[in-house]
């Protein structure tokens, strides 16, 4: 049989068997949302559960690339095999950047051990977050012990889709100001470890005392009495601090706030700080130990089965949500579609609220008479 | 009978024949959502089609109370009733100011043929441009000739809501470095008509001559070659542009923009610039000019039922969106909770592609049967 007529039971048994090449392409399925990925993911999803998911965040140019390529070699080195998810919400199409990525990486590493995979926008827009948590789904069933999803920390789509790791990395640039910018993003608020990268640039010093001062605030609300704007907000969300917040984003978020809060308690964890220069690779080793220690941590206080209920929980909203919204438009289509419905609705034959009624109350109807 | 006890078929005869009492208390339930609303809209909306409805956004500090209350003041000479809806979406309650002008109008106006209300997001929390629709509808059926809807122009949200008029009035303020906020929220692109406030300010004339240019540049493209960043970012949403953008809003938005870029062609609407001191009340009869020339011209053209078309549509979608959410959100209560699927799917006793497919597939099913 060509591998063009390979079924898809036969691709996840290839996959589960350890063959690269069935990896690779359950992720394009999975990127593309191509015909049977959803069979894939659910014939995975039971063979899942062993891996350590890490999500590294950082600007452009902060060195998540080097650092990434570093990190993994540490893994690599120490007898762990390593897979890497890296994506760019921003660009509907891959870059040559993220090419370069590629090559670099298996040029660097030189076997597949290291699965180095990019995802774009491109076959998966609105979903990527959703897409991202399947693509690791693939690497974890495939058995990669160590599983490194690395975005450009932009923004709310950003946020969600290095919620998907058990910990949330996030890398800073001295003196970039990049700290304004990732408050903006929520981004500091959902770091578990902060790598202030290119340590021995100008600045490092300050950038680390600057992130233990607002690590501190956010650990004891009590300090935010005396300062500024910009600490009292970033950390708002603090548990003890008595106050709602939606800083983060909205409740459906991945790994919504109130759960990560409790990790703040006594016995919590306190996000730490670890100063590396990645091109020479000074500091890995260190920013390695401190992830083992969150990792356990996670273990220890049973963190890692809340953050996993949640991360499952958001993982249905959003397909059932996107599931309804496909039939729903199939509904209206069979209507004669939205303009003629518009149109209807304009000549007064019906209204808005009739139309609604109309589409959604059979399904109410049937859900009823079901029961 | 007693006010409480009054059904809502006497509500919408006494809303139709002319009493503000039954008109407040029908608004009420809109912006509440209370139970009976949908009836009345649905009951009002055949009734509707003869109001004028303009928008009316801008910063805040622009002026934009005071101007409403002069333009109501000059329709209200003319002879015709006027409704005014203000928004305030990034409220959750309803603040001071609001209640002040609510005074202030009340006191300019003197009689109930300005009708005035404010809505805040309190009970209407993710569907104020619904609500604001809804309550347009209210005072069209009752009968109002012009109905004006004010908002804050601050962000997505603000151009939905003001995207729900027939013709949208962007305020100015000389000098405040409006523009550059208006271009980052997309509202600059939507305006058919722009304000030039407090033109009696320093750098009014500069303010003119810069929303001139800006329109001269969306008029025609070529002018882009040889202007900085923001003109050309700005409008590169031009039909004639060749690219598509984005910078409006996603496609579902009210008015979308493809629609809009018609206006643009040979023998389209050109936006026009008025300078106004609403204080004083210089400049207003202009404005009264322009707003009834793009009215004509949307008549004429056959844009009032494009528009028209398009703002139902996408009421239809967005009321079937939110009943089928409510839906949803009741089959997975049904079925134990999110929280215990997702514990479920946790323990790999399924997995949320499964989950989803339970949830929608049986309305899906249904559906099809139906056929």
């Amino acid at each position: 049989m060509s591998r063009a007529e390979e079924t898809d039971p036969e691709l996840v048994e290839e996959l589960l068997g350890g063959k690269h090449r069935a990896l690779a392409r359950a992720i394009t399925k999975i990127e593309n949302r191509s015909p049977g990925y959803r069979e894939i993911v659910s014939a995975l999803h039971r063979h899942t559960g062993n891996a350590e998911v890490i999500g590294i965040t950082g600007s452009p140019g902060a060195g998540k690339s080097t650092l990434v390529d570093k990190l993994a070699r540490a893994y690599r080195d120490a007898g762990h095999t390593v897979g890497v998810i890296a994506v760019d919400p921003s660009s509907p199409f891959t870059g040559g950047a993220v090419l370069g990525d590629r090559i670099r990486m298996a040029s660097n590493i030189g076997d597949m051990d290291v699965f180095f995979r990019s995802m774009s926008a491109r076959g998966t827009l609105g979903g990527l977050s959703t897409a991202t948590a399947d693509a690791v789904k693939a690497l974890d069933a495939f058995g990669k012990d160590k599983i490194i999803i690395e975005t450009v920390g932009a923004g709310q789509n950003e946020v969600d889709i290095v919620r998907t790791a058990d910990t949330v990395t996030v890398l800073v640039q001295p003196g970039s100001g990049d700290d304004v910018q990732m408050l903006k993003a929520g981004i500091l608020e959902i770091g578990d470890v902060f790598v202030v990268n290119k340590a021995d640039m100008d600045g490092a010093a300050r950038t680390v005392s600057e992130l233990e001062e607002m690590i501190h605030m956010r650990e004891d609300p009590r300090a935010n009495l005396n300062v500024g704007h910009h600490g009292a907000d970033a950390f708002s969300g603090d548990d003890r601090g008595g106050e709602p917040h939606g800083s983060v984003g909205d409740s459906d978020s991945i790994g919504g706030s109130d759960a990560d809060d409790e990790e703040r308690g006594d016995g919590g964890w306190t996000p730490k700080v670890v100063e590396t220069v990645a091109t020479s690779g000074e500091g890995i080793d260190d920013l390695v130990g401190v992830l083992a220690e969150h990792r356990a941590y996670l273990e220890r206080s049973g963190r890692l089965e809340a953050k996993a209920r949640t991360r499952y929980a958001e993982e249905i909203r959003q397909l059932v949500r996107s599931d309804a919204a496909a039939l729903l438009e199939r509904e209206l289509d069979r209507r004669g579609g939205v303009e003629a419905l518009a149109e209807a609705v304009r000549e007064r034959e019906t209204d808005p609220y009739a139309v609604a009624a109309e589409i959604v109350g059979p399904l109410e109807a049937c859900v009823e008479g079901d029961r």
